[in-house]
């Protein structure tokens, strides 16, 4: 399959990147400011010239977008209204420039992350934007089908504990191996709409 | 108690409004172009001023954001982000300014809507959208305890089946008297960072 990865530089970008280049998948790696081609998808008009450049794939893999975490009461709307930007309509409008570019049979996978599930303090900004994402992925896939959508939900990554370890405690991290294996079986299998929750 | 309700001139605001009253409590009610206060919650500033008119309150009910309809390939960015500002963000600023105004025995009700969990057609934005309020109302719960917060999360109101019957093809509807009663539980009961499904 050709691959389109957004975020591939980041932790979780560079471990689906490693994982479906094994598996034989022709990738295509999209960065702000490093890969095949630099795009950042918080930006509308960057995203549809990106779409120029990079063509028809069979899968587009989202592993982008960074929120603020802080208490409750120092959270302000800028910082709410950036984790909407950055992760939520970013992510989304990957998805809605991108139904013409994906083949039928191909797929979108989202990332989104544990607090909107299983809240922690000071991540009130993650929760309700990972929530936006993966409420959005269960409804696009009623509609862009056969293409299908899924979003990957990962806990803390082990990799990620020396820095935000103190956010979760007593929470079961994710090593980036298995994050990736998410990734992979939302592109190789054939799930819709679903939220694949790791560990 | 002392409880302001915002959106109280929309379909559930007034039934939530007639309910909390027979019960005896003291309201307040919150519109853009009608009720005791005028202010538009999208606005911080306006919300901010409201406060300093409103004063300390038991409880806060929200039952306002409209979000637009329409097939997922039709639904611009725009609409997504206007979603956002006027059902997402605004519900979430109103508890932030919010948060000294409330006793601290006192709660935030907030509300959502059925395609977060159980998606329609053309329904992408609202499921965003609520998923969002959804996933801050467990993420808020926690860290603004003892102060409490859940959201209610109505089906196609029976009284709008004429307008939006179409949209929810087979959904079982909910009358508006059973909307307030949600909000009556919400605000009456003591569970927090709960999502109040109705029917």
């Amino acid at each position: 399959m050709r691959i389109i990865i957004v975020g591939a530089a980041g932790k979780a970008g560079r471990a689906v990147h490693r994982l479906l280049e094994q598996r034989g998948h022709d990738i295509v790696t999209v960065g702000r400011t490093s890969g095949d081609v630099r795009c950042d998808i918080s930006d509308e008009t960057q995203l549809r010239r990106m779409w120029q450049q990079v063509g028809q794939v069979d899968a587009v893999v989202s592993a982008a977008g960074d929120v603020t975490y802080a208490p409750i009461g120092e959270l302000s709307a800028a910082n709410f209204d950036a984790a909407w930007k950055h992760k939520g309509l970013s992510q989304i409008n990957l998805v809605r420039t991108g139904l013409d570019q994906v083949s039928p049979d191909g797929s979108f996978t989202l990332i989104s992350g544990i607090p909107s599930r299983d809240p922690v303090v000071s991540g009130a900004a993650a929760a309700t934007v990972n929530g936006a994402i993966e409420a959005f992925v269960r409804a696009a896939a009623i509609e862009i089908a056969p293409r299908r959508i899924n979003v990957v939900s990962p806990s803390v990554f082990t990799e990620s504990l020396a820095d935000f370890g103190d956010y979760f405690p007593g929470f079961p991290s994710v090593d980036l191996v298995d994050v990736a294996r998410g990734f992979q079986k939302a592109v190789e299998g054939a799930a819709t709409g679903q939220v694949i929750t790791l560990p």
